[in-house]
C-alpha cells in the first residue's frame, strides 16, 4: 500500500528558504509528498511587482536568491493560512525574529499533526533563560520540531555543489521523514538524536567566526585563525554540556551541524563577508546589514549577546574566554587585537 | 638549588628546524637551559658558502628560512658526533628518510640520559605493517621520544605569529619538560599522553588536505571542502583506534594537533602550495617538490600510499572511503572528481 501524501510548505522567501524551495520541488517527484510544494514568504514588492507573482510566473527569487531557477511546482502564496492549511510538512526558514508573529497567525490553522524542521541558526531569552528558536514553535502550536543545521550555504545549495546538513530529531522517525523529503546526491544528510546539541551549534558558530573574522583582519595568519576555530568548537561542546538536558555525544560536534558548518561559517560565511564590508568601507555595522544581507540581521553579533548575559549570570564567563572577548570587541569597545591576547593566555595552554 | 643546565641540539636545517631555533634560542634564557643551543644539518654550499657558516656568521638560515634573525647563541655545527655528544635534549626536525641514517651516526656518542622530540608529520612502513618514525629513535638508540604536532607552519611561527602545539609524551613530565623550553606567548602547547594517536594526526591530516586541495582545483565551494575536513577527522579519529595500542581520547583530535592542524594544512600548508603551483604550471610533481618545498618530499603522497597499503591488507578499504579516494587519484589514474562522487557515496549518510 502506498504511505500518504504528503503537502509540504516553506515559510520564508529568503534565500536559504529559496535553495531549499529548488532541492525540495524537484524532490516531492517521489510519490510519498505532494507534487505541489508551497511557499509563503511576506509579500514585498520588487521593481513595481509583488515577489509572489515573480516567483509564480518566472520562478526566480529575483531578490533573495536570483541567478537560479525554482521548480515550477512550487508556488508562491501570500496569504499564511491558505498556504499552511493542508500542510502535513512544515519547514520554517524566516529569520527567528518573525516566528512569534508566525507562530500566531497559523495556531488553529496548520493540521494537528503536523510535523516541522526549523533552520534557524540563532537562540534567544525566553522566561527561563536562554531559548532556542525551535522550541517556540510546539510551545505555540504543539508541533514535532526537528531541526536542521550544517554546511550548506545557500548559493551553493543552490548551484547544486556538494552540502551535508544535520537533522536533530527528538523523534528519530520524523528526523527520518524529512531526510526522505530533503536528501539528494548533493544534499547529504545524516539524522541524530542530540536535537539540542544540533541547534546550539548552529547558534554558536556564529560567535566563534566573528573572532576568526577578527583575526583575519589583524592579517593574523592560518595558525591563529585554526586555533580559534579549534578552541571554540571547544566552548561550542562545554557549553553544550551545561546547558543540553540529556546526554550530548561528542560525535555530534564532528557531524555537518559542528565542525564542517563552523569551518564555512569562518571561511566565508555571511559574517565574514560584512565585516571585511565593514573594514573596507567604513560604513556602519547597521548599514551593511541592510546592503549585504539584505536587511537579515549579523546572526554573530545577536548570539554573543545572549550568550554573554547567560553565562554571566552564571559566573561562567571564565570558562568561555573566546565567546566572551568576541562579546567585548562587539560591545564593550575592546580592540580587535583582544582576540589574540585572549588566545596567548587561554587556559588550555596554562 | 637550581636545576641542572640542560644543553639542547637541534637537528635539521629545514624551515621548521630553523623556526624552533629561533624560538629555542631565544627561550633557553631560562636558566634551566644551557645558553648555547646546537644544531646540526647536512652541509651544503649557498652561493658559494658553507650553510653552516652562513648561520654562525649572519644568523640567519638563508636557503631555508630566509628573512628571519637567528639568535647568536644558536650555533651551526657541521659535524653530527660533535654536535650530539653532550646534548640532553635532541630536537630531531628532518625529514624522516633520513632519520635511519642520522640514528646510526649519534649512537653511542649521544648522552645515554638524553630525552628527545620529533616532529615527524610521517608514518612509514616497519616490519609489523605500519611504524611512527619517532619509534624509530628509541629502537635504535633508546632514547624517550615525546611528539610535538600542531597549526604552527614554519613561517608564522618565524614572524612570531600565534601559533599553538600539541606535545604527546607517554613520560608525561619529559613532556612538560620541553613545554618549558618550547613554550612561548605565541607558540602556545598542550601536553596530552596520547602520544600514538598526536603522531597519527600529523601523518594523516595530509591525506585529507590533498583531497581538500583536488576539491579547490574543482572550485566546488566552501561546503565541499569542509565536508572533506570533518569526514577526514572522523577517519583519522577511526585509524587512530584500530591503530594505537592504548585508549584513545576523542579530545585528543580537537587540539591543535588534530582539528587546527588539519584546518591549517587544507588551508594553505605545503601539499596545497605544491598541487596549486602544479594545476598553474603543470610542471612535474617531482619537479615542483624541488622548487617548491626545497626538495623536501609531499608528505600527503608518501603517507596515502602506506596508508592505503595497511587498509587494504586488513580489508578496511571501505570504512576509509576518503583515504582511499585520495590514494586512487594520485597513483590510480582516478579523476579528481571522484573525491565529490565519495562525498556522494559516503556512508555517513546512507
Amino acid at each position: 500500500m502506498a504511505a500518504a501524501t504528503l503537502t509540504v510548505c516553506i515559510l520564508g522567501f529568503g534565500n536559504w528558504g529559496s535553495a531549499i524551495a529548488k532541492i525540495i520541488g524537484t524532490n516531492v517527484r517521489n510519490q510519498q509528498f505532494a507534487s505541489t510544494v508551497k511557499m509563503w514568504g511576506f509579500e514585498e514588492a520588487v521593481n513595481g511587482r509583488k515577489l509572489t507573482d515573480i516567483i509564480n510566473h518566472d520562478h526566480e527569487n529575483v531578490k533573495y536568491l536570483p541567478g537560479h531557477k525554482l521548480p515550477e511546482n512550487v508556488v508562491a502564496i501570500p496569504n499564511l493560512s491558505e498556504a499552511v492549511q493542508d500542510a502535513e510538512l512544515l519547514v520554517p526558514t524566516t529569520p527567528h525574529q518573525f516566528i512569534h508573529k508566525i507562530c500566531n497567525g497559523i495556531m488553529g490553522t496548520v493540521p494537528k499533526k503536523a510535523l516541522g524542521i526549523a533552520h534557524n541558526e540563532a537562540i534567544t531569552e525566553g522566561p527561563g533563560g536562554l531559548m532556542f528558536i525551535s522550541d517556540i514553535i510546539p510551545e505555540k502550536i504543539g508541533m514535532d520540531i526537528s531541526v536542521l543545521m550544517g554546511a550548506n550555504t545557500a548559493s551553493e545549495m543552490a548551484a547544486g555543489k556538494f552540502c551535508e546538513t544535520t537533522i536533530g530529531s527528538r523523534v528519530i522517525e520524523n528526523g527520518l521523514l524529512f531526510k526522505d523529503l530533503l536528501q539528494t546526491l548533493n544534499f547529504r544528510i545524516t539524522v541524530v538524536n542530540d536535537a539540542d546539541a544540533v541547534e546550539l551549534c548552529g547558534a554558536l558558530k556564529s560567535i566563534v567566526a566573528m573572532g576568526t573574522t577578527f583575526c583575519d583582519g589583524l592579517h593574523c595568519g592560518n595558525n591563529s585563525k585554526a586555533a580559534i576555530i579549534s578552541l571554540g568548537l571547544v566552548e561550542i561542546i562545554t557549553f553544550a554540556r551545561i546547558f543540553c538536558k540529556g546526554q550530548v555525544s561528542t560525535a555530534t560536534f564532528l557531524e555537518s551541524c559542528g565542525l564542517a558548518h563552523l569551518i564555512t561559517t569562518s571561511y566565508g560565511g555571511q559574517d565574514c563577508q560584512v565585516v571585511k564590508t565593514f573594514r573596507r568601507t567604513g560604513k556602519p555595522i547597521e548599514k551593511l546589514e541592510q546592503e549585504v544581507l539584505n536587511e537579515q540581521k549579523l546572526q554573530g553579533l545577536e548570539t554573543s549577546i545572549v550568550v554573554y548575559r547567560f553565562l554571566k549570570q552564571r559566573g561562567l564567563l571564565d570558562k568561555f574566554p573566546l565567546f566572551t572577548t568576541v562579546y567585548q570587541i562587539c560591545y564593550k569597545g575592546r580592540p580587535p587585537t583582544e582576540m589574540i591576547t585572549c588566545l596567548q593566555r587561554h587556559p588550555a595552554h596554562v
